[in-house]
């Protein structure tokens, strides 16, 4: 079973077309790769801050399947894909629960290790790798 | 007791000194206000949209006295207070829960309730008039 | 030549990594967008708001080559493409302009007309059908 | 007379209300304030950034007074206060330009330069203070 994020969408998601703001979509996906890290005993104070290595988002992607509004519950599923020793995706599905279980969009990241002083490419943290194993 | 709403801090919510950006401390309050209402029944998907009568905020204000980061937990507490039959307050604290419970803002915020049509002031509706009551 | 958009990064666009957070770059590409069809003639503060025709978006995706920090001076270019009668997709490219300009990033989204009370697919209105048709 | 930063409302800003989300008029204030500070010749990607020496804002206030929606253009103003050697105050005034000149907010922000190492209140750097005492 992928790890499942649950949340509720508030007022500040949403846009004045009155649903979620598409980008917004991905930040939500951010918040539940950060609970599966934390949950897999990950440190997301420090693997989320300013350092020499980082692992930002290189590709993204997303179908947005149905509109999101103030109130609706979600539930976001992560399943990380091993890509390269440097690089990893993410598949993420969004289900919006009410009034009945329903897909909603499906949003996709890759993420490649980077080291900021050698402007390079780097293999991942192994706590980081070993998650990404583990799917 | 004043309804208490729980949150952690994700990367969306900061900014580039690593830390909360201060205005959004005002959205997750928004977001605990949003929780408070849908705990006394009311119907947020109806009450934050686009409509003839809407409540926006007339007034805020924030007192920060502690930093927030990623995977922080807060707790905050949500007061109403009325203020006349057409507008309240809400009073807040926020409170970050690791390593130890320590106050980390206090913000408030004023409301008022407003036709759009008539272009004034109208009687709060009765349903939150009660939750503003009820304090 | 296709439609640009010059842009400052500000602090509320940056995250804890000290750079812009890869989401809001579609949310810099929709300013982008707004200010083309503004140029074009259309009311974007009708356009933009909860109607029965709305034209959300319906698939997103993104390449990020570069970092964007506070401060940085950027062109986003905005380029509509045709699909069908009822849809069409935009190609950005957003290029970082100090200290040499840089190609930054490439985005692309796809936007399909929808009449909420009909719950179906309807033909683009002729004004934005007119834009997306100049290219 | 005060800097003055033009800005339009774009999407982004707003919520399901169809209007700019209370917060983020500190979010664009916060662009006015870095684009008076840039103006001035100070460094902002460096001033905005995670180091010991931060000025991070200690208090904000706003009265709003009129709604602001897509396609609004706005002018905001800039008046830095001198408060003690350690902090400064600004004061915002928000104009919405369409379609006639109107207030729009007030909003006001008090700043502490603090260093993280000592965990104290500092002086504020030479250049800050310099444009806080030009007003």
């Amino acid at each position: 079973m992928p790890f499942a994020y649950l949340r509720t969408i508030h007022f500040p998601d949403t846009d004045a077309a009155g649903v979620v703001f598409f980008p917004n979509y991905f930040a939500m996906c951010h918040e539940a790769y950060e609970e599966a890290l934390a949950a897999a005993g990950l440190n997301v104070a420090e693997f989320f801050s300013a350092h020499d290595l980082v692992v930002p988002v290189a590709k993204s992607s997303a179908d947005y399947l149905r509109p999101l509004r103030v109130g609706d519950r979600i539930r976001i599923t992560v399943r990380p894909e091993p890509l390269t020793e440097n690089s990893f995706a993410i598949a993420y599905e969004l289900f919006r629960l009410n009034p009945v279980e329903k897909l909603a969009a499906r949003l996709r990241t890759e993420h490649v290790s980077t080291s900021l002083k050698l402007r390079e490419r780097v293999p991942l943290p192994p706590a980081l790798a070993a998650w990404v194993r583990q799917g």
